[in-house]
């Protein structure tokens, strides 16, 4: 017999979403990425020539929906509990993908921005890498675990307690010195650190943290 | 003897952040507001023609430079721990302001985003009421309050948890009912609710909720 659970995808998924920015960054997708348009992104991917492997929504305010019927799609009722990204989210999970870029999931709307922080936290629970990319920044969920930054020499650093109270972080190679720093959730304290060492790194040893690098 | 404890100013205080909004939402803003300009804010306001009683910051990427000698202003160290915004929320709050707007504070870099709702849960905290408006989005944080909604019929109504794993919320006259609902931080269920009653309510019963309430 053969295996009973089949490995995950190494593909990564990209989820690109409705967010109003005037460009996807292109450059950052891999020619083996399995990309999902949430809804109006598809309208940004199509307009820089991107075509999706899956796009997922209602559909009610897309310009190219005259596209859908060449695409593979999931077409979901108005009235839902998901937001299109989470419903994206989920469909990529059952097919068995766990590292996830977000892409155009901020800087429109404040809550759909906040929403999809709280789909990383989502992918984190379901033992899923999450990136949200927007602009200079990226934004991931650290929970119980050691994150090496040596690539991100350079770059802000800010922490934040999510979807708890208090979180506990220590880290080396980062401006301001982290020892088991305690970050409350009523205080960004966190904010602006900066790695400056190409062997840094930070570790969560309580609580859950919200990590937004930013390039400078 | 007087009193020993001042009343705190029935003023209103509204900090104008840095983010790149083109436009203020001046219409917002009521004579009798006492403004803050927090620091790469005045760029903004100056160019809508508020003059703010207040500004801080570092002012290291300050265009209008010239235009502090001009007006009362607190010069932070650019190493500091408090943000900008946070900064001037401190100061306020020194002052006995306990009613606070914040504008352009979000929608920019997603860290200063972040942060600045992390500043609207330390003012909950500290006693005093704050709104953020972000374009068409209103957001506040609640806990352990009931709070009508009466002027927002026909807005759309986000629920999240803040600082904590779980919220649990009731309300009246929203679309998707909310008895006892509970909310977690990794799930987005309380996105896109609407509000379609002039005698719509909330109420916090556990937890501490980011409530955003959306123009339409």
């Amino acid at each position: 017999m053969g295996n009973l659970i089949a490995d995950p995808p190494a593909r990564r998924c990209v989820i690109i979403g409705a967010a109003p920015n005037p460009d996807l960054p292109v450059k950052l997708l891999r020619p083996e990425d399995f990309i999902i348009c949430a809804d109006g992104g598809l309208d940004h991917a199509l307009r820089q020539g991107i075509t999706p492997d899956l796009t997922v929504g209602d559909y009610d305010s897309l310009q190219n929906a005259n596209r859908l019927a060449s695409l593979e799609h999931v077409t979901l009722p108005v009235e839902k509990d998901d937001t299109d990204t989470m419903a994206a989210i989920k469909i990529a999970l059952e097919r068995g993908f766990r590292d996830f870029l977000l892409l155009n999931c901020a800087g429109g709307r404040l809550d759909h921005t906040y929403a999809n922080l709280t789909a990383l936290f989502y992918l984190q629970r379901h033992h899923a890498e999450g990136l949200l990319i927007d602009g200079s920044c990226t934004a991931q969920i650290l929970e119980n675990e050691r994150v090496e930054l040596s690539e991100r020499c350079g770059e802000g650093l800010s922490l934040f307690p999510f979807g708890c109270q208090q979180a506990v972080v220590s880290g080396e190679g980062v401006y301001y010195p982290l020892r088991s720093q305690c970050l409350q959730a009523g205080f960004p304290l966190g904010v602006s650190n900066r790695i400056v060492s190409d062997s840094a790194w930070i570790a969560v040893e309580e609580g859950t943290v919200l990590m937004i690098s930013e390039k400078r």
